[in-house]
């Protein structure tokens, strides 16, 4: 791994990802100046406290002067907002990156904003807690994880691309690169649609009698629990998800539905077969899930 | 707590749970004689070598012989078998227990088989791993995890009730009573449906193309890899549940089935107040589960 480092580094967005890269840099060293910008001023103070920047400030105008990476570390919503906002102060030669869980956003909404002489590598760290919030952030997120990287296929820039490659490589991550729409298309299956699934099935739960949910409460660790864990994540960041990867859902959930009918249709019919067959083909899946994780501790915040 | 001591104890089945409770009762000294039985001699011998009893047999008659508590922990569908094979060599007084995740079944398919002068208390201790067989098993698993009671609320033996509540505590269990019916349809809500679901979407997931699959496998710790865990359970015992669960299975999966449309339709036509509102309003049921199990160590198997 080649070492990486910028003069000035702009993180736009300090809540969970944001603030742990933060640490991430500074732990690593990777630039002289560390610029923090998010417009809520108590997230601002809060990173300040924490002394997880070298500047802080709420204008994007002032935070990506004369810095050399930008990461977009905000809801994917507010992704075109962000770039209007930094469009005509960015400096030549600049590198615009992010960390938003959907890719094909970075090249609708901030692609048309960004100027010639500035180049964009989107990027996916694949890491994250139920938590949200500067204080929820530490340096250790990132370590061992995979890292997606979305790069205009069509037109890469190959230096850039090396040196985001580089810098989340430094920061402990696994790289892998490829094209945008098919990232939205595997995380829709891998993480969006069961983020939505738990969801909703947490929702049905809530409907239920008051009864019912006292002890929907105390048998959670019957299965429950899991789906409880992914749906405590934050609603802004993934109501924005599910919209800006409205096609990849909609197929997904298709897939899905159509399967639970399958299943449901056996269960009415008392069909044990078709059970027992679905049941057991899933295996196959599990083994490859743990090869690929074994060596993935629990990342856990740090008290 | 009070002390419980039974001269024999018969345990049928020496899967996960059946010889987690047989080495939770040697270790709690609960017997004189610890009988096994199970109709695989590879299991036997397994439990015979793992040294988990003091008599073992693959015949049901001659296991219940004599036995003052005869625990069934065998796959739900057993259970009327079982109970027809072990009915005419029940010893007087005897109570017959069970480790069943649905409840009405002893009710259909045990009850009618047992003599009057017998007790039936069934039991459900909610505790479980994602392995199976008898190796699989350790005497801590019940420790501080829930046990649900459904006796016959009309009849109750309260002798025998009051001996199977204080076994399960002496296992470490906190106990609840209900009635089979009530157990069935909160289990339905907070197992077996997130079962289900579970298996379905590692099943959709399964169907994919052989790329997507290994990218699926990579990316599992976004959200699917809970899932994967959830649907790593033992599909014959899964089967027969969700078959003897039908009633409230079909009945959360209709509610269920409405909610994610939904959300489906929210997605589609772009409805982000209806997606924000139902994502925040999950948070209440989370934090209940949080403070209902706090105190709760994942349960892992020593090694």
């Amino acid at each position: 791994m080649n070492d990486i480092f910028f003069n000035k580094v702009t993180i736009i967005g300090v809540g969970l990802i944001g603030s742990s890269v933060a640490r991430a840099i500074l732990h690593n060293k990777i630039t002289d100046e560390l610029c923090i910008c998010d417009n809520s001023e108590k997230h601002l103070s809060e990173a300040k406290e924490l002394n997880i920047g070298n500047t802080f400030t709420t204008s994007i105008a002032e935070a990506v002067t004369n810095s050399d990476l930008i990461i977009i570390a905000v809801p994917v919503g507010s992704f075109a907002m962000v770039a209007k906002e930094m469009k005509s102060h960015l400096k030549p030669g600049a590198i615009v990156s992010d960390v938003g869980s959907v890719k094909k956003v970075m090249f609708t909404d901030v692609m048309p904003n960004l100027p010639d002489n500035v180049s964009m590598i989107p990027s996916h760290p694949l890491a994250g807690t139920e938590n949200s919030g500067p204080n929820a952030g530490f340096k250790e997120l990132f370590y061992n994880r995979w890292c997606v990287l979305t790069p205009d296929m069509e037109n890469i820039n190959q230096d850039a691309l090396h040196k985001i490659d580089s810098f989340w490589q430094k920061l402990g991550m696994k790289i892998d690169i490829m094209d945008a729409e098919h990232h939205d298309n595997i995380l829709g299956l891998t993480s969006h649609l069961p983020h939505l699934i738990a969801w909703t099935i947490v929702g049905t739960a809530a409907d239920t009698e008051e009864r019912t949910q006292k002890e929907v409460m105390r048998f959670a660790a019957s299965g429950f629990r899991d789906f409880t864990r992914i749906a405590a994540s934050n609603p802004t960041m993934w109501t924005d998800i599910f919209l800006y990867n409205k096609d990849a859902m909609l197929e997904m959930l298709g897939r899905f539905s159509e399967d639970l009918s399958v299943l449901q249709k056996a269960i009415r019919n008392n069909d044990e077969q078709t059970i027992k067959k679905h049941l057991s083909r899933c295996r196959d899946i599990r083994v490859g899930v743990i090869a690929e994780n074994q060596h993935l501790p629990d990342v856990k915040p740090k008290k």
